[in-house]
């Protein structure tokens, strides 16, 4: 029987690529979104529901909306902070955090697996130890899945496959797989097309000169 | 400076003296509730604002219902499942069961902790490697100590120090406490006072029999 896994899937450039991934290996994909009120979602959720209807895999968006509040000031979910342009500093960065983001998405989609028979779920982290992100780094990714093993009756899994891989890597697999890369959406700044100069859209374009591969994405400037 | 400590805070008798204990150990306290659609939230969330109020602590509660939706039918979300009535057995202790609530619960707690400063959250797991409960058991906690360590810019801890006691136990260190047992709150059958009958109530009388302590609860039956 295929692993039946779920895949935290934002409609972005790695979550899309996870998700065409785990299927290439021949599991059995279900998706989940969260809108947590952050500003990009209009477009983000846009993006995943067309990518997954176009699959045709079972998608799930859950409203995380009540989160927001208990989440410090940052430019995703705090309309007063003003999203950073340029390329990301540490100060920058820490604004566009939602703290411990990751671990609330994977307890949600483990919650699902558990429920509904589900053998593991897949985030898209990425960058290896030197991300600034904690919650993408390899320990964190270890131990979430050491928590899964022991929280419900059946062992479950965490999988992050691209965990040490560059965005660069993501983009040569999505070429590979055949992912539909200018339907997935980066950007932070909660327009209609993507702003060219957030850090988000900055890294997006810079994966895709490092990659070598043609960059599909239409952006403002 | 005192360690600064969520406790995850249902309003029920572990989880109140949960709340007290971390503060006698001289922690800065403060407590989470989570409505999460479940049958007995009223009477349960109006038990867990009278404590907190009592001691002066601050009190969240985060508005979670949309969750229900990705639980399975199991009587403590699902209108139409019954409370099981008498002790539990395997099949009536699963319908109780939300799939990964504690992780779910812990993961926004550290959000909390993350973004606001907290040290350390706290759960009242108890019952051991032998409670039906998988994510009540010490393999699951030190699991998630681990990712708590891991999921922040700051390493965060998760406590379960009643995780190898017995509910008496609890019971007797209330006592010590000085617990207001009586303003707690255990039965899952959603009425307006304990019903007596569900697994609950009856595990809640028989922690205070086993801990020869005069029970102060109001029951039904």
């Amino acid at each position: 029987m295929p692993q039946r896994t779920i895949v935290v899937f934002s409609g972005g450039l790695d979550s899309t690529t996870l998700l065409y991934h785990q299927r290439a290996a021949g599991d059995e994909v279900r998706a989940l979104s969260v809108d947590y009120g952050h500003r990009h979602r209009a477009a983000e959720l846009a993006a995943a529901r067309a990518i997954a209807a176009d699959l045709g895999v079972e998608h799930r968006v859950l409203d995380l909306r009540s989160l927001a509040g208990f989440f410090g000031a940052n430019s995703l979910t705090d309309a007063t902070v003003e999203v950073p342009d340029g390329a990301y500093s540490p100060a920058t960065m820490a604004l566009t955090v939602v703290p411990n983001r990751n671990m609330v998405l994977l307890a949600v989609a483990l919650a699902w697996a558990s429920a509904e028979g589900g053998d593991a779920v897949a985030f898209g982290a990425h960058g290896g130890a030197y991300t600034p992100y904690p919650d993408c780094r390899p320990e964190f990714a270890a131990a979430m899945h050491a928590a899964a093993m022991a929280c419900d009756a059946r062992p479950l899994a965490v999988l992050a496959p691209f965990v040490a891989w560059s965005k660069a890597d993501i983009v040569r697999r999505a070429v590979a797989l055949g992912v539909p890369l200018g339907t997935t959406w980066s950007c932070y700044a909660g327009g209609d097309i993507h702003c060219g100069r957030c850090g988000t859209c900055l890294d997006r374009r810079a994966a895709f000169a490092e990659a070598g591969v043609p960059d599909p994405t239409g952006y403002v400037t």
